[in-house]
């Protein structure tokens, strides 16, 4: 049942492992088969090294449940099924605690959009979620994780803004592909990085003028998008 | 005599070269046989490229003397001893200089629990001792290690924080088994590291929420753990 | 048509990805034939990893149009030529988001001559251009550029200064070939990250003496330099 | 001539580029056959990545002329025969341009004795030079190099404290063998790293205490040695 889905999103989550943005068992990619309205994701707690395409679970989009599989899902299963259910444009969802990603929702801080590398991928600052409350953790722990991801996007566009910073915590990214989500990922942890040694530099940075973070978001992302070649993204 | 342990103790110290977490000759793991009251540890100044599994050392838990081995042992033997003798739970003790958990313990601070990261491993503050005074040096060094370290840990469950930082020296960690003691080395250095990065993004950085934290941990380490797969830790 | 110039170019660009300098798609070399007057530039948005020698560009240095190339060029091509056109001693040039440059191009600041390693290959400040304008973004972004570029050496020399921090974007280096471009780039970055350093370990540093950095400099540079072997650079 | 002390140069050499410790051409190691007063050093400006054995150069201790080899040596290599000159213990020296003793050197300041890993090995604080003068770099800058690092160890043992900071330049190591340079060089390089991070952590940080720096110099230096094995260093 969608070996397809479960080879890409097995392939997915050892970038993540191959690209240094999770170590052990810690992060996990999903991807959603919109029209089966079923979620294909990393089991839970299996390391990298040993893992298997035919590991992966899949679990209804609607009620959460495992349809195939003889492994738990990732203990995150409910926030990344809860990003799909408020964001139909989203293909595929990424956690991890990619280390410069998480000193930055540690410290509590949403990333100002400070050069042209965030505004390539990210129109505008990367939020950082407000903490959850101690019912919301009481109740509903990964579950309430979407919901402050929500709030954080009340007022943003999700595939402009492609990652969040989940407070204490790490981030969550997305995009129309689970490849597409990792890639927002590696992307998230350099300009994170990169934000923070700027901050070292010049402790009273501000943040790019608009006018450049426009030109490079829309460059790339617009209607008249001119990077790349025809044919791709 | 105890080859098994042997090959476990070898293999746990050369993992700490592989990933990173000692140089030459600069860590130490050792494991016990609680049944048989024998200790086996790294061999002194022996560097990890051609180090092999019958260089490791059997010690006496009761006396610290060498029941089997040709080379000395870890001079930090005494230290690994001692937590054996103070805390019957423990399977494995490791020492290392890695980079970061050196810089807390050099800039004398406790590593406290920024974020789910450390709390998924770590239940609360990660302490550093106090300096030794000059008799405790003078006197046994090695051991009083062990004397600061447990004075720490006085009113802390050793099994839920598994880690401290030696002041003006380095990490010790421990767990259940060799193994695990390594995995929480690799832990420790990783949180040192976005503990440090967080602050440098925001210095006024105050310590995560208590409930996220315990959260973290009991889902991991508590009666009702869900994280991972049924039959693994 | 210029084989062998594309395979200088194509190796130097795969140089930029071999020394962690540019990922995925982030950055690009091109070289020239003065003679002929053409450019040679790597394609828009080709990852290294399946990029070919045949793959590049070539442009005409007068009209900017392509000579030859399925692909289209780099987005940042306008910036190229016209450094090529203003520098008539340039002979390649390199443009990429290397992590440390990226962070004082975000801090907008130069990076002040604060040691050898700086001097030996970068003759004073490595300067940080001005905000482009928002009616230069809007006429044309990427030539634009180049003209802040050219702003910021009115009094220097660029085969002295042979790079620049383009504010909240990222470097430009230069040199006689693009294999010396591509060198250039690799030191900056060096550079960029050691003087960061230095500034977390002494917030008040000051830059070097003037004379221990026209000692370096000429050393290697000037009409008697006597540092490397006769007959190489 | 010399076969065997080259070939250990040679390998020093290669060594400073496999730890990273030098990237191109930016580190040289020497060597010295005290019997026979000669010295073997690398050539000036020849990339690790094809210096082969037979590049190394010998010169006379007493006169600095090459006695055998087709290349320039080392652009260094007057620091470096003042420093056998000064010191008859030394039996080989090093010098890169690492990236933490860089920034160390490039703030002005000498790295003092925060931890046991540095105490390891360095007695007390690495001192940084003063400035060399106007007249001392137009007259001999690399013989002066050397005047101002023997002044900072007028009241140093040079064998206790087997390196040094070049203000806004870089390190010197040595050791009593040119093995022993290169592992100084590397241990110089990592204390710097976490001396540099320790501040960052606590900015008020002090050096250790007295005693705990003596007792692990002493456990692996003075007459009493307990580290390592009885036959090994």
């Amino acid at each position: 049942m969608l070996d397809e889905l479960k080879r890409r999103v097995y392939e997915a989550n050892m970038e993540l492992f191959n690209r240094k943005l999770a170590i052990y068992t810690w992060g996990n990619v999903s991807g959603i088969d919109r029209e089966k309205g079923l979620v294909v994701i990393k089991p839970s707690g299996v390391p990298y090294e040993t893992m298997k395409a035919e590991d992966m679970v899949v679990l209804s989009l609607e009620t959460g449940e495992v349809v195939e599989g003889d492994l738990r899902p990732s203990s995150d299963t409910p926030t990344h099924l809860e990003l799909y259910r408020a964001w139909p444009q989203v293909g595929g969802v990424v956690h991890t605690h990619s280390p410069w990603a998480v000193s930055w929702a540690q410290a509590g801080r949403g990333i100002p959009a400070y050069g042209t590398t965030h505004a390539d991928y990210f129109y505008g600052e990367i939020p950082c979620t407000r903490d959850l409350t101690e019912e919301e953790i009481n109740e509903a722990y990964e579950f309430h994780t979407a919901t402050v991801i929500k709030e954080a996007f009340a007022d943003r566009n999700p595939m402009h803004t492609p990652g969040v910073l989940c407070k204490s915590h790490g981030p969550f990214t997305w995009g129309k592909t689970p490849e597409e989500a990792v890639y927002n990922s590696a992307v998230l942890e350099q300009v994170a990085m990169m934000a923070a040694q700027a901050l070292t530099i010049n402790p009273n940075m501000q943040p790019a003028g608009q006018y450049i973070i426009a030109k490079h978001f829309l460059r790339k992302h617009g209607p008249n998008a001119y990077y790349g070649q025809e044919k791709k993204n």
